[in-house]
């Protein structure tokens, strides 16, 4: 098969090379309308493609930026991504993949071949010296969000883990309570740490240790089955360290008959989309998603553009947003 | 700045080019593993990426296919995605895009442009002859979920539809309600359709007309936002075309002091995986959302593998799932 060159369109169309380029480009402005519909119609008619890496080379057109996520599943990620996507310029293409740790290489090295421009890691990276010279080399700017904790030796976008954490706590103090207990996933991220930190150790300043530190799975059925111990541990309120997990207690509670707030104060962490319609609503730290996600989106954009650029960190605050599911300790 | 060639990979691990490029395309099983551990290792030192569209050409290891999504934050979409994602063979690697009406042709086109080789549409497609002459020209197949109703246009994945609507409609009958209300999303894709006239074809054989039929955004707001027209309705039953919309109506009546199933039974649609944690949870119609993604993409692989076979439908069952928010009809 002929494989279908620049010259045909420009034959096809009846114009010069350059004009083709130049309007295949969006730099057509001077040509007349007539022109940029009769070349637009070859390139459909021939089915012509650019070649993807000389057309990058020359004129940096349309930018391809990929981003890796754990999972399409969590709440947390849907709304970052969304929210780039939602942003990004008509010249920038982004494409999602969702990775494990087992084939975050691979997935790399395949964006890498396909001509990705820049990356944004939204998972933790498990072989971090590898990935980061491997990137390096090829020139590869990326960027990534905080579950990646080694601050300056790259971009970066994180939230105030630590004073996250201690919202919740301050929180749940301030209603009384002293009976705490603490709901971890099973695996943490850096930003989790930090989280969890900033919990205990305003905890700790008011003279109190959880009652229980309870660890599941990542999920809310992970959630849904701590609930037999979290009841067991005599605790009247509970921080869950995500919105996903605490949607799991909540639901476990109301089968075991133990009426949130009433009962037990119940603090999740992200404010997903689905924490207001929760019955009872869900307290929680609200980190400012749309933002992040747009914030990480210019910011590779910015490295692009000027790649001797000192590093970034954009810090963004967390908020307790508080609903139903926290109220005062009842005395008996 | 020099472009690393196969050659500089074969000089630097001291061997020759053809055991480089078996090596590095997984064909090395002939050597020995110090010879691969070398060869790997000049890879990744001189920093060596095959051409793509070469290597695809000669050797179709790595097989690239983009899965067109309206968004990241619907969970139905988020499920098949992390199903696709879960079962991809380890030598295809899947890239997500979401993509609104507008810009869905320059995504197609970025992604072509990018070597990709085949398209899963999770969404309808608006220029459908456009598009279907586009891709036919370039010889990349596609799929399409069942947003798209043109059976026999091409490889399709498909759900029973009707089926479900008229299994919520029965399900509504069988409890004795006779006033029930409908609730659509504002824009219906041709899926939606088919639940609706299944619903109102079943209604209508028991002589039941819907009380009132209610349009909002698709959304868990939208759902919120029709709570007091569903009231006013004098309806004792509802049922919302989608899981999401569903549970901004829970919520609503929930504030309202309406309670489900008592005051109210509501069915939703999709059995996404909030349906279940809801408080009451929420009886709805599920799609085999695992299977639909897996046969979608095994369905895209076989047509890789034999570009000439017949189009082929594949046809999943709905079923009902009866959870708390539905109840018999109470008698004044």
């Amino acid at each position: 098969m002929h494989k279908i060159s620049i010259k045909d369109v420009a034959k096809k169309a009846n114009v010069s090379i350059t004009a083709v380029s130049q309007i295949l480009n969006n730099k057509g402005e001077r040509f007349s309308e007539e022109t940029i519909k009769k070349v637009l119609q070859a390139r459909d008619e021939l089915g012509y493609v650019p070649n993807s890496a000389a057309r990058n080379l020359k004129v940096r057109h349309s930018r391809l930026i990929g981003i890796i996520v754990p999972s399409f599943r969590m709440p947390f990620f849907a709304d970052i991504i969304q929210s780039m996507q939602d942003n990004a310029p008509e010249d920038v293409n982004l494409v999602f993949i969702g990775s494990t740790a087992d084939n975050l290489q691979s997935s790399i090295y395949s964006l890498v071949e396909r001509g990705v421009q820049a990356l944004i890691f939204g998972r933790p990276i498990p072989n971090r010296d590898v990935v980061n010279a491997f990137l390096k080399k090829r020139h590869i700017p990326y960027l990534v969000l905080d579950q990646n904790a080694d601050i300056n030796a790259q971009d970066m976008v994180q939230t105030n883990e630590f004073t996250g954490g201690s919202l919740a706590a301050s929180h749940l103090l301030s209603l009384g309570h002293r009976d705490i207990a603490l709901i971890l996933p099973n695996e943490l991220t850096d930003n989790m740490r930090q989280r969890r930190a900033g919990f205990l150790d305003t905890l700790s300043a008011a003279n109190v240790t959880p009652v229980s530190v309870i660890s599941s799975a990542l999920s809310k059925h992970g959630g849904l089955a701590v609930v037999h111990q979290l009841i067991q541990s005599q605790a009247t309120a509970a921080f869950v360290l995500n919105d996903e997990m605490a949607i799991g207690v909540l639901r476990g509670l109301t089968w075991q008959n133990v009426k949130v707030p009433e009962n037990m104060s119940i603090v999740g962490y992200d404010d997903t989309d689905y924490a207001e319609f929760m019955v009872p609503s869900l307290t929680t730290i609200a980190q400012p998603v749309a933002e992040i996600g747009q914030s990480a989106l210019n910011m590779i954009l910015q490295r692009l553009a000027h790649p001797n650029l000192p590093y970034q960190t954009a810090f963004f605050d967390v908020k307790l947003v508080v609903r139903e599911s926290t109220a005062k300790l009842l005395l008996d």
